[in-house]
């Protein structure tokens, strides 16, 4: 698809030290700037052989009030709470959304993007798949000015805002809670290890145990690939452990509940025996006995703000400059850890 | 956006007593029919001043190669597996899906129809909003000749294609085995009256009753809004009420779920003082304790038999007529009303 390079406004702004929104505003004609500052990015823009993309420029014009989101999974409660948060906002503000999921599947998140963007969508959220590590396609929609932003699932390589939560200090907020309840042989059981969130948990996992004097050398960390049928199958093994541990970080609440069912199945007493603390704050953490101590992820809010910020960046309300939002995670205490009452 | 009536294919096929598929066969000059009924069809055509359907037409030829898809929800997790059984059988045959959701409101499902029409999907798979009384959106939909099937919350005024569950035949079962454990005070908690699926559950339940000899004077009907608050109500003054049921067939899992955890904080025994059984099987009806007894509906299959119908017919492989499919539901008992044992 590409015929040689297109200078792009992001080129502009970086050669000249302005905002891309600047760079914009000058080729609008926009009467905010200052002449001599209009000049000189206009000039710039016709020694650099600047090609208005006309693509953009549609897209941009002819508005269809319409955002497009892309997300991993609808199964997912986290993403369907993101999703509503994009929707209420975005029907707020007079726009609609169209959704597409990748499936945790990298082609058929190529095909997402590229059938939102033959829908002629105004912009894009995107939450990438399990599967992306080329970001080729993202790269493409960059280059070509289509409005985007990126949430939970994201990659640093290409400069757009984007929305996430603090994996790793709400991690450490449900390790630190385990040690205060007197566990010190603490296991994660993580899902796969090349994930954005895998790692990041283990980082606040690890923060917590060495503010507890213990040394990674002492961690114990298990890997699934996050199937019902694995995560029996680990936690099983990790029973039969030597070294039983005392206490399990589950990365997400779906693996923290598979284990759960295990120890109940193998009268394992929680948490008198194991305590148990889980990540994302599903319905069923809530409903399970025993209750499931969990991370609260504020899914509803990052898709307000997510959605928020790419519709200010569509009516010029903010500059299109990439800016990060971090929300914060907050630890809810339940019984399948409590266990200070006991003691 | 009406101006005056516009001749459809249907009326046509109607006063020659032929198929849609058939009438859309000779006007599009197909080689596959008798010469003299595509006469006859083109000649009523003709008379009956029939414009043929530019959009409709340039939707059937420029195929986009996607489908739109409208949910009342997608944390509901029967939706998110209608959407995976679509998206699967879409893929698999060349296509990609949008999805909408209508929040169940009326408003939002009409402007969902109109942004998945704009971007020129080919057909579109629609399940009803709780709202929605009125159905001149799908009337309109159907007189542009744009392809689309319903499914699950459907309704009967428009002549398409829907794909259902039997779902006063799941509600029997349901309360076949509670009357089989030995409740005969089986009452039923039921979510708006004017829902579909409130009274067609509530028939299987009375079914039920009858063959086990208990007329519906005797039944006993309590009525939710589903909300949690509600829910937790109506368990509560169900439990004050002078005759107390033994048994309890909730309308959806997430229903049971809330009078399961009222039950068990009263200290009511499950399912030796009241028995529950609830319909949907939600994930955390396998998990809560005690498990809970439900009807499985067949989510995904729904979606892959609605696809591969709504395509069939896309691709001429099937007629337009439109078809019923009605799949079953299955009973999976669970220790929420297991009693034979105990006795």
């Amino acid at each position: 698809m590409k015929k040689g390079h297109q200078v792009t406004m992001k080129e502009i702004a970086k050669k000249l030290g302005v905002s891309v929104s600047t760079v914009s505003r000058a080729l609008k004609d926009s009467p905010e700037l200052h002449p001599d500052t209009k000049k000189r990015i206009v000039e710039m823009a016709k020694s650099m052989n600047y090609q208005y993309n006309l693509l953009a420029q549609s897209l941009r014009i002819s508005k269809s009030k319409v955002l497009g989101v892309i997300v991993p999974e609808l199964t997912s409660h986290f993403f369907s709470s993101n999703i509503s948060g994009i929707q209420d906002t975005a029907y707020k503000r007079g726009y609609n959304i169209m959704i597409c999921q990748s499936n945790e599947n990298y082609d058929q998140e190529k095909a997402n993007i590229k059938t939102l963007v033959s829908s002629q969508v105004d912009g894009l959220l995107i939450s990438l798949s399990r599967e992306t590590k080329n970001y080729d396609h993202l790269r493409e929609l960059y280059d070509r000015e289509i409005p985007f932003i990126m949430f939970d699932r994201v990659t640093e390589e290409i400069p757009v805002s984007k929305v996430t939560v603090d994996d790793a200090h709400g991690a450490y907020l449900a390790v630190h809670h385990l040690l205060e309840q007197g566990c010190r042989k603490i296991a994660y059981i993580s899902g796969p290890e090349d994930l954005y969130i895998s790692k990041k948990r283990k980082e606040g996992y690890l923060d917590a145990l060495k503010e507890y004097g213990i040394p990674e050398s002492e961690s114990k960390v298990y890997i699934t690939d996050l199937t019902t049928e694995m995560n029996r199958k680990v936690t099983l093994d990790m029973l039969e452990d030597k070294e039983r541990p005392d206490a399990i970080f589950a990365m997400i609440d779906p693996l923290a509940i598979d284990i759960l069912m295990v120890l109940k199945e193998k009268g394992v007493k929680i948490p008198e025996d194991i305590a148990l603390a889980g990540f994302t704050n599903n319905p069923t953490s809530a409903v399970i006995e025993p209750s499931l101590t969990t991370v609260s992820q504020p899914g509803y809010e990052m898709g307000q703000i997510a959605a928020n910020h790419l519709l200010d960046q569509l009516d010029d309300l903010v500059s299109d400059e990439p800016q990060s939002f971090v929300l914060h995670t907050t630890l809810i205490p339940r019984n399948s850890s409590k266990k200070i009452k006991t003691k």
